[in-house]
């Protein structure tokens, strides 16, 4: 026999098994986008590369799969750079298209370029794969799905209020508990404005977030190996040992940078998001931190991040606002925030937490054993009035060995097998066997229905 | 502004009313297929070059999408290759990944692949992208879905009966009135070995294709000119004037091709797939069409091919028998027989016909004003009832004017407007807008779900 055949790496099939696990998570999170209003819209696999280049910084260039023209892909390649060995620009001249990296910048493409047909603000959600050339490894892939939902063309925090009210429900739909954590891109700003060091904004965060588990001392020798002012450290300081409640945090927060202008606005955004959750309510833990930098490069107001607090795993969803997004094409002033759910963390938890409902495990409900081509006919009418009854069913198609029947109804996991042989057939009925109690009765299709229904 | 940008050509951007357009008919068919019993599976949209070349002759190996390799990509090549304009071969070493060029090949893959986890007969659905570099033309896009269904490791043909019963079943649904024909392989080759011209069976099926536009002697005159001796026309032709119902049609041909192996094998097999087809019965029209010659490359049994009958336009679903696809990956003797539906031109056909039910017009049925901080607070404990009953709504998230704020609500097409102004805030009522009828009234949001669930 040839060599087993085999797929990229860093790419996976899916079994129906598989299929129904991740399915019960997508479906999940598409109900909940519907339930506030986000309404879906798809975007090609490919994208012009001069869409996708320069957006993900120079490592994500990298990491784009490039696909190559048709034709005489040689004819625009300038030969002498080839021979120079400068194969990003060769790869760009070899290649026009390139599949998409995330689901952002084809959405910010798609509202620049339809943007005459789009009401605002423009709620839209987005559930398909993404492509890195990322090393695979356990839990990284080169194909994945992102679910993301964005708001265009509207500043109002009553969006972000929304998003932290749809984060706790699709979480608890899934029985996930989670904590979401906000922070806002203008509080950092605010703090490496008072201690005179905006570039070390990112040092200044990865610090907070060791606090407790270093220590404040390995804190300060940390920063100032990486080039902060003694002086910049002593400010700092006060900020490092906030502690105490939400609403303690963010008061002291407020004395200790509210006289920056950048601070003084964070601190009133993340107040009105923090009380308009509180007014409506979530279940989700929601806290305040301050060493959150995720997405520094593009978010300019609230971040947010969560993460599964059972679980030992990165943060399973994630999001903020940006104020330039469609800037890039050209389209100046739209606001956006959106979140993006990683439905392969989410579904690494389910499995470790074991949270599947019992019904994903099978579609087919029952399945009409085959004893000939008389008997095959008189099972196939009634698998007719069992489908047009709303029940998933199928009839072994060949006359084999009833134990292999059985085997196969076994390893399907229906719920019911309908054994239909000679007196059956001749009577119109069936014998249906539950296949978890074993028990079994001679019944008319329709009994049939009103038992697996009831 | 910089120049608007835009995707690549054949490929396409669904906006949210082409997304409820289109998620009707996938779900219908995804449904359906679950109805009888075929489970999901899915495959990487990127394949290893090595199982899809090969696989769609010449001309489909030009039309695969290949994907340039990450890192150094001119290692591997042959630059004396490069210089003689070996395009294709070098295109092999530039690359060693392609997008799937249809859902077939991926499945056969995945079978041999997965052989050991899998429990035969396998009934497997799978609705993907596919992609083909094809010239971009009027419903012919780079990226279109297929939505498969087949059966492998069985070779009764209550299979091509369950197939027949489902395409009927899903045009049932969309309400598209259709033709269902049916050929078998077997029969052609009865036919061309009955004349004594297996070489000639594709130029046999354009003629009797022809018969009924150009007549019978046209079609003589072309069979001579495509180099049919004028023994074999004559032998041919009692069987292009076969005409009747199906069953003397049938018989007809059974008392024509009877005589040669492959025409008794093929006779008996469309026999019972017809008999089988008219005991559990159908809606559709079921026609033998001995000119259907539909992927005979690979079919080595029925072929299936499904018209609609009131838009004039190619075939929308096809399939049919194949023997040996596992075969060209090493796992040999496995029967497999599945359709595809074609959801482009499905499409296509619902919108000439403007078939789709009304819901899939909008997806959001409450949009709440915003008329200040309060007021939206208060809103947004009501919307918060709402969604918690299952009612798909949202808040303006800006103070805008209220003339915006209906524009906003006219365009997304929602049902119904909750006005919650100063007085309704303090009572904590709504008031509850039809905008169909124009009628609005003062609720509580428990009414208000009443009024929108009735």
């Amino acid at each position: 026999m040839a060599q087993k055949p085999s797929i990229p790496k860093g790419t996976r099939d899916f079994s129906p098994v598989e299929m129904a696990r991740r399915n019960y998570i997508f479906d999940t999170i598409r109900d909940v986008f519907r339930l506030y209003g986000y309404r879906p819209i798809e975007t090609p696999a490919m994208e012009n590369l001069s869409t996708l280049l320069g957006k993900y910084g120079e490592e994500g260039d990298k990491l784009l799969f490039k696909i190559l023209n048709s034709g005489d892909y040689m004819r625009g390649v300038d030969m002498s750079m080839l021979e120079n060995g400068d194969l990003n620009r060769v790869a760009c001249q070899l290649c026009e298209k390139g599949l998409r990296y995330d689901l952002t910048v084809p959405f910010a493409r798609y509202v620049v370029q339809h943007r005459n047909d789009i009401t605002f603000p423009f709620k839209r959600f987005q559930i398909q794969p993404v492509w890195r050339a990322d090393r695979p490894q356990k839990g990284r892939y080169r194909e994945f799905y992102q679910c993301d939902a964005d708001v265009v063309g509207s500043d109002s925090l009553i969006n972000e209020i929304e998003l932290v009210s749809m984060i706790d429900e699709v979480f608890r739909r899934l029985k996930i508990n989670i904590e979401i954590k906000l922070n806002n891109r203008k509080i950092l700003a605010g703090i490496a404005e008072l201690i005179g060091a905006p570039e070390k904004i990112v040092d200044i965060t990865v610090a907070i977030d060791k606090i407790d588990k270093i220590g404040l001392d390995a804190v300060k020798e940390e920063l100032a190996e990486r080039g902060l002012e003694p002086e910049a450290i002593e400010k700092l300081t006060p900020i490092l040992l906030i502690d105490g409640s939400t609403a303690e945090r963010i008061e002291k927060l407020s004395q200790l940078i509210g006289s920056t202008e950048s601070g003084r606005l964070g601190i009133e955004e993340i107040k009105t998001v923090f009380d308009g959750v509180a007014k409506i309510g979530i279940d989700a833990r929601l806290t305040l931190d301050v060493s959150l930098a995720r997405g520094l490069n593009y978010y300019t107001g609230t971040i947010i991040e969560v993460k599964a607090l059972d679980v030992e795993i990165g943060s399973i969803t994630g999001g903020g606002r940006y104020d330039n997004l469609t800037g890039i094409f050209g389209l100046k002033d739209v606001s956006g925030v959106g979140i993006s759910f990683g439905a392969d963390r989410i579904y690494d938890v389910l499995n470790a937490l074991d949270l599947y409902p019992e019904e994903t495990s099978s579609s087919v409900e029952v399945m009409f054993t085959n004893m000939g081509a008389n008997e095959a006919t008189a099972a196939m009418k009634m698998l007719r009035t069992l489908r047009e009854a709303g029940i998933a069913s199928e009839i072994y198609p060949d006359t084999s060995k009833m134990q292999k029947q059985m085997k196969y109804a076994d390893a399907l996991g229906v719920k019911y097998v309908a054994i239909v042989g000679e007196t059956e057939a001749a009577a119109g009925v069936l014998t249906l066997k539950n296949m978890t109690t074993g028990d079994q009765q001679e019944v008319t299709p329709e009994q049939a229905i009103a038992i697996i229904k009831a």
